[in-house]
């Protein structure tokens, strides 16, 4: 049986030209597609390009809001290489560039060794303990996104009804709602998954993402992924957000660091 | 009085396709010049696109290491916009890239607001109770970049003779030797222009650079700029390394991140 990401993600084509069709079902409000998203089609393009390496680093940079409906997308392999590669992707609607993408990919073993000195998950308790998020309000906003990941967060946390924790921090943890296992394409979609961590400091609020890079470090085990997200120097105007996910094993998998424009 | 910076990374040419000569004066080891360098080298470049807007966040993707000598610079502007305009750069030498950077720019006041939640600097003694690095070592493997900056370091530093900190993490102070302020278009360099964070943990160590992303958050003021690097996940194969930068009244300027090989 296919997974819903799978088959919104699929990409067709050849040589250079690939497309896709970005569904209404990754959105945070109706018909606007999760950066996340888009992020996940233009790698899936990009990785055409080298199937014998795995993604290590990607950079996207958000130049236009995306939409639902067909995305072409122009692939151009920087470099090839034995140890890494670097491929660039422009995903376009409607002969408009939305998303600009930088993407670098390695040998396997650069990510197999085990790690001497590691950044550690925080202890919070199990997703058993943390509190689901309510769908209904997202829903009602057309952010079809709720659906399609089950989240558990910490019950301090504002999106789930508490006072927040006293910083613009977000813990708890992911997977995909269909039982669809994470993997390494997963990764750079999980790290946009949860709302800006802003909204726990200062209460619902809307961080558009002028970029995004993300470094993959591991392939994850199956089962919930732990993630931390937090937005560390605030100022009106820019707010950077990091994000960091820990496998069911307690291995980190990815870290993240976006900028958003945020405009009190 | 030029700067040797400003002479070092200028560009000429126009619309679209610029060109630059790499100077030797900036070298890891000889003829070798430091990502940095050609960091901003590339943004001087991207920037001539979009001169009224101020650079925000910049990724770069070394894709081959560069060289002393002439480069070529293709510029290509992504998306140009009223709040933010993203360009995309290849810098070129002898047919080949070196180097892919995508850069965003924005309005001047996305970066003027005061700020509500800062990383604040870790306190360390003042430049003058930190300890200069000693530059005969790295000259005599061709390292240039050695006397182009002022270092100033925590004397725990393995890099002045210390026992290290016992962790990746080097606390210390930098500015232009040639008495050039720090501005927008130094940061980029700055954030690159110190040796491995990993060597204060591991001793003398080499990691190439594969993607190296930076977010300046505010022009920087006159003065030393204080810096704190440090790499926190540490396997062999990849190491990524973080870089804070705070101007000489104490505000986080730039904060970086960047990826890199590292085979013991």
């Amino acid at each position: 049986m296919g997974y819903q990401f799978d088959a919104d993600t699929a990409v067709s084509g050849d040589d250079g030209r690939w497309s896709a069709t970005l569904t209404d079902d990754w959105s945070i409000a109706s018909g606007v597609p999760n950066g996340g998203y888009l992020f996940a089609v233009a790698l899936a393009a990009a990785g055409q390009v080298v199937p014998e390496q795995r993604l290590i680093t990607a950079t996207a940079h958000y130049v236009r809001p995306g939409q639902d409906g067909p995305a072409d997308l122009a692939v151009e392999p920087v470099k090839r290489g034995r140890l890494t590669s670097t491929v660039a992707v422009a995903l376009n609607q409607d002969g408009k560039e939305r998303v600009r993408v930088v993407a670098t990919y390695g040998d396997p073993a650069l990510q197999d060794a085990p790690v001497q000195h590691p950044i550690a998950a925080p202890v919070i308790p199990g997703p058993d303990r943390c509190r689901s998020t309510h769908s209904e309000l997202a829903l009602a906003i057309g952010a079809t996104i709720a659906e399609r990941f089950d989240y558990r967060v910490l019950p301090v946390s504002r999106w789930v009804g508490g006072e927040g924790p006293g910083e613009a921090r977000i813990d708890g943890w992911i997977r995909f709602a269909d039982g669809r296992e994470p993997d390494l394409a997963a990764l750079p979609f999980f790290v946009d998954a949860f709302p800006p961590a802003l909204g726990e400091l200062v209460g619902p609020v809307t961080v558009p993402t002028l970029e995004l890079t993300v470094h993959v470090r591991k392939q994850p085990a199956p089962g919930w992924v732990q993630a931390r997200i937090e937005a560390r120097h605030i100022a009106p105007g820019l707010v950077e957000e990091d994000a960091y996910l820990w496998d069911s094993t307690g291995e980190l998998v990815a870290l993240s660091r976006q900028l958003g424009l945020w405009r009190p």
